[in-house]
């Protein structure tokens, strides 16, 4: 793992090493915002609460009864490739792998809202989590605050998002949210809250520190510059291997390979270029189009007889036609990064 | 006029010199955002569209022939006070002065927005000016935005809230926001939104710069720190006379006078203390009371015999039982400060 930042712990999947569908749990990306809490399973409760008719606290062995889907889902940091951006910008410097593909196992949590009895009056679901610390950057904020964020109505019904209490098959690991996650597919990671300790429903929607400072970006609704939080995963691939400034062997076959992913499509296209985007050719892809996790993919790069360095790229399209942009929307500043991101080889 | 700041401009009414009910246009406080734009009332247009059935837009005569209705009604700065505050805080430093009540006349939005079919689906009214301009301490809003403030639904129907074309009689000053302003009664000013050119009604909430960024503070809701825009003006209480550092002749009886305001109810009572609060006797109250404008207030002072320093305090109460708090509340940060103020002066 590449150590981004020690405390709170952010450590990132070295991107190059990907040979698999599912990312091992000790080798998935972890990102966190405050320092990683400690929860006793066994005395651990779930509260759900807000505008429902029946308020509940859950028990871990209750939560776990309550239903056992499974969910092959892709969860990517909305500042994943942020180190690819210049002029650099805030936050943790990630470069390719704050992104991974795992198979979650959990409740539904339509269920538990199900259980709860939601009224009809709620438009905003916020999931809690036991992790809290200090603002430092924004003045205005709460000294001390808990890492928050919402839902709206409709995505938290969708039967697609878990509370998830296995990952890859085994107990959830303690960096990765032990006992219980959210896991909202489709969607930046920043909404699947770790360490999930309360659900609250609210009549209005929610205006928290990282729903609404952070992780959130501009945008035009009817020509007003408005703030909006960063939701569906935008249309993305990039290059495992090669790894930037690899040295490659002149003349002979390269397998360029990675991985290429989308929010709430799938992707239908991925597209190879060797001369810095001038040409492109199609990529192989490796498996079977999944919605909500990536889609492996690699080409046969016969590469040039002489040294030189080359601009290796990849672009991929999903079935709604949506395809990575070759500039960054500066709009959505640090966050969305899915621009094609060039890698420079050098051939020998 | 103090002159808290040259560009934009902001005056302010030198609170020591209130003489009357009504403050006069050339001595009203001046709150601008960006530089003061130039409307030729003959070429200006009020559009109002988003979700209603009928987008219009409406001329100056035509929108003065919708309507004649007049309103008295105290417009104070959400940072009114603001540099009674320790720490210092950021923003414009207000003394006691960003406050005034004038006579409105206009058309009630909620005619104009009954004329465009306001769609059921309609949320959250958006205000715009033609006012825009460069925000430079926040690196992640737009360069250049207008100002923008909403109202939701339920107010913006209000009858009470006015398109005013006239103040105190004539026609709006430059400064207030010619050729037309909204004025929204028992709001901050925030809401009254000067050099009115557009209308757009929003299916959700409007999340602009000095609707979620600007001129909004921390609550909490369901024990989580929620940011909330400034809206309903707090109860509160200035002195006029004396005022700070005055000299006041010993052994007389000296008039101290003020204002008292509060947002959606009517002043009751306010009183004085002449010994830094350690008690307090009941000020006379001098003009009827009406909601949304101030009320006048006077209080006989018998002072000291001997030289000395005192600090004058008042205090008004509401009649849902708001009273002015002693102290800043601290989630509020530079915005709605109405705690009692205190008034030294010195005894000679």
């Amino acid at each position: 793992m590449i150590i981004r930042e020690k405390e709170p712990e952010n450590l990132e999947f070295p991107f190059s090493t990907l040979d698999g569908y599912l990312v091992p749990n000790e080798r998935f990306y972890v990102r966190s915002h405050f320092a990683t809490p400690t929860i006793d399973a066994r005395t651990y409760k779930l509260r759900i609460e807000g505008a429902v008719e029946r308020p509940l606290e859950i028990g871990y062995d209750e939560l776990r009864s309550l239903g056992r889907e499974k969910a092959t889902a892709l969860l990517e940091c909305a500042g994943n490739s942020r180190v690819f951006l210049t002029p650099k910008v805030k936050g943790v410097a990630w470069e390719l792998g704050a992104v991974g593909t795992a198979e979650w196992t959990g409740v539904p949590l339509a269920a538990v809202l199900k259980r709860a009895k939601l009224k009809d009056s709620a438009v905003d679901i916020v999931l809690e989590g036991a992790d809290s610390g200090e603002i430092k950057d924004e003045p205005k904020a709460p000294r001390i605050l808990p890492f928050a964020r919402s839902l709206p109505r409709a995505k938290a019904l969708g039967h697609e998002i878990l509370l998830a209490y296995q990952m890859n098959g085994t107990e959830l690991p303690t960096a990765h949210g032990y006992p219980v996650r959210a896991v909202v597919p489709g969607w930046y990671a920043v909404a699947s809250v770790k360490w999930l300790t309360r659900i609250i429903a609210l009549e209005k929607p929610f205006s928290g520190f990282h729903q609404t400072i952070d992780y959130s970006y501009w945008t035009q609704d009817h020509g007003l510059p408005t703030l909006v939080p960063v939701t569906e995963i935008q249309v993305k691939s990039e290059i495992a291997r090669p790894e930037f400034h690899e040295v490659v062997p002149a003349n002979t076959v390269y397998r360029v390979h990675g991985a290429a992913w989308t929010g709430e499509s799938e992707i239908s296209r991925v597209e190879v270029s060797t001369n810095g985007g001038a040409s492109w050719q199609p990529a192989r892809l490796a498996d079977k189009s999944r919605r909500h996790a990536w889609r492996l993919w690699e080409y046969s790069w016969r590469t040039p007889a002489n040294r030189t360095r080359v601009t290796l790229m990849s672009r991929a399209t999903d079935k709604t036609g949506r395809t990575q942009p070759l500039m960054h929307d500066r709009q959505r500043g640090a966050y969305m990064v899915n621009m094609v991101l060039p890698i420079d080889v050098d051939v020998r």
